[in-house]
């Protein structure tokens, strides 16, 4: 719901969210709807849709200004009128309370709701959700911040859904990364025919390619569980070396949890992702056991005064080169006494690509410390350490150019950590 | 079109690029539908929206496969037949001839159209659009893969679009930091009234709330410019001083610019956000101009090593403390030798925090050079810096907390650069 949504000026990421999570409970979404915030509309997409669901879901529009219409569109679209719920206004008056902050009359009108209808509690805002009914149809109306939305949708909606209890629903989904899509389903072969159970399906995003297996239908719940176990289970060989994870893991969640199991540590060293790759790293709760940090060196003159990186290396190999890549991560090595250092040094444009390394030209290295000797002995042994500096070219769009840096980073690591001899990680982003 | 957006698999990108291409051209779209691979509901939707509207985008469903049914779906929505493009199927056959590959027979349906219609060519790919009449609607069918609508929109629909010429519409928006979207509603106060107009909303996201601005209708094109630059010049002046930027811009393009017009650099240290906060000023082109780079000191002898830290400070404050924010962004200052450093510590969770320093506790630390002073001096003269140093308790939400810290950290920093001597930045994140 909203004018910033059908105007374009906002992408709609609540719906994908939305629908993944009622898929997963076995319900299949027929439709998506967005309307601007305008009350017609509104109301006329919530009685056209009533009338041919059983479940409708919506965002957006439960916040306190003149714009935000859903609470007066459910109540018409149902013949109902609006009322204060005591337990909401509480709980909005609470809210600024324990902030130290007057609450504005204005919030008060997110206290409304139908009058048939209950009140869905706002752990994370000041906007209660709504569950009404509009003929036979269940609505839930969130409000629109992910934040607030998804987990009042995983508390207070997933809970109280009708779902059909005598079909089983099973879902594995694998994650690759370094290889195209195309690629992917030619090694799956057979195995993604449409008319086949479980379905299996891909689809990419940011380099991550993943497997999605599916079983929906009359097995009980553990043979449906089997069956895409096993299925999970031939797809991973069929992918191999470029399954990563699987699930709610991901590259720096897999990476992190590698350099747990193995007691080791990481810093990092980086240039055109300007901070990226750590932002990814440190977004895993925890990291901290294994991520020690990193520079960000934007500049030449940070690369050298606090990498190490000698001058001659860059006015020699530019500093988009092996040479640097490789310095940096040393320097990153030494300076955070890490096991492992990765940097990236790369052009992500819109300027600064010449002929010979046009945008999306990025060096991505990775220094490790010998593995088998002491401690005193590695940090000795500058000539041992374990170094993979590799070219990537990477199409011309800056912000997939940083993504699938800090990314390739990560798996050279994983596939260090996981012992992957040989790793015909693909150089080139795919379409 | 198609499962794998209604059943949330793929983000719906070409919605927002297409209605951001129409409202540019003064077409606004009145609804975004998304409906799965299925005749009868594609059928559906098609109608029903060609009987209220004179437009219709769709996107998907022009491939190959079994699965892609909009070119069926379309003619007969139409109470048209199809029929083979005998241009269409030349270009497709030449497609795969170019590159020296065999047209598998698959594709050849890809050369169909309804009878009335006609072919949009496809520059990037196989699939052709189509440009039908369902009773009085245009409808033009372009392909899925972002790579190939885009052109195809701009080259072959974009010119043939019948703008209404007596309609015009203006938009602007203008971008706030630092405080709640309810305390920015009661400020604009009457200028929300859905009956006036220009019409103005907000919209809130990771901290920033928008206020946009619209004007649709009679008036000329100049006049109705005028009017939204007038409203956006008194929605300004009542959001002030929390309005950082408009359109385009953002809290790091702001910043940025304002740096190199101050012919100033900056560099910045990180702690909670872990590189977060670098990857947003990094993620603006040309900002090697004014960014130096910085330092991820995820853990505390990095602190202490990297930014000369004194272990004392972190022994007597702890890591999260006004005084290792501070010394954190004084040794970046020095060693980065850049103008003004940001520093930001805090406990981004779900770990960590204690009944003193609950999860969501930051300190944003920004430590400037003097502005009157030569640079030698100015190097010299640590007992001049200036120095501002907040507290800030954001929820408990890790991702929430890293995006809001480094924002906070760059509307400091903007605030110092556009001179306001009062910064009464909202200390915790609002609904």
């Amino acid at each position: 719901m909203g004018d910033e949504l059908t105007l374009g000026q906002k992408l709609d990421t609540n719906g994908k969210w939305i629908a993944e999570r009622l898929v997963d409970r076995g319900i299949v979404p027929v439709e998506h709807v967005t309307v601007p915030d305008d009350m017609d509309a509104t109301v006329a997409a919530l009685r056209r849709l009533a009338s041919g669901v059983d479940l409708i879901v919506s965002s957006g529009g439960l916040g306190p200004t003149a714009d935000d219409l859903t609470r007066h569109a459910v109540a018409m679209a149902g013949d109902d009128t609006l009322i204060e719920d005591a337990g909401a206004r509480d709980q909005i008056e609470r809210y600024f309370q324990e902030r130290g902050r007057e609450m504005p009359t204005l919030n008060l009108v997110q206290a409304l709701r139908p009058s048939r209808a209950r009140s869905l509690r706002n752990d994370h805002g000041t906007a209660p959700g709504i569950c009404a009914k509009i003929g036979g149809c269940d609505v839930y109306c969130l409000p629109g911040p992910p934040r607030e939305m998804t987990p009042m949708f995983l508390t207070y909606v997933a809970p109280s859904l009708r779902t059909d209890s005598a079909r089983s629903i099973a879902i594995r989904t694998l994650h690759c990364f370094g290889i195209g899509e195309s690629d992917i389903a030619a090694r799956l072969g057979g195995m993604m025919d449409r008319a086949r159970s479980p379905l299996v399906g891909t689809t990419a995003s940011g380099g991550v390619v993943s497997v999605r297996i599916r079983y929906e239908g009359n097995f009980p719940e553990s043979d449906a569980q089997q069956l895409v176990d096993e299925s999970a289970r031939r797809a991973s060989q069929a992918c191999s070396p470029f399954v990563f994870g699987s699930g709610e893991q991901s590259l720096p969640s897999v990476v992190l949890d590698s350099l747990r199991r193995h007691g080791q540590t990481l810093a990092v060293a980086e240039s055109c992702t300007g901070g990226m790759l750590g932002e990814m790293i440190t977004g895993v709760p925890g990291s901290s056991d294994s991520f020690i940090g990193g520079w960000i060196t934007y500049s030449n003159e940070m690369k050298m005064r606090e990498l190490g990186v000698i001058p001659v290396l860059i006015s020699t190999h530019g500093a988009v080169s092996r040479d640097v890549a490789t310095s940096m991560a040393a320097g990153a090595l030494f300076e955070s006494g890490a096991d492992h250092a990765l940097a990236i040094t790369g052009i992500a444009g819109p300027g600064g690509g010449t002929e010979q390394k046009p945008v999306g030209t990025v060096w991505v290295a990775l220094v490790s410390k010998p593995p088998s000797t002491s401690r005193t002995e590695r940090a000795q042994a500058a000539q041992t350490l374990m170094v993979d500096a590799r070219q990537f070219r990477m199409g011309n769009d800056r912000q997939s150019i940083r993504e699938w840096s800090s990314r390739a980073a990560l798996m050279m690591l994983w596939m260090r950590l996981a012992g992957v001899a040989v790793t015909p990680l693909l150089r080139q982003m795919p379409d």
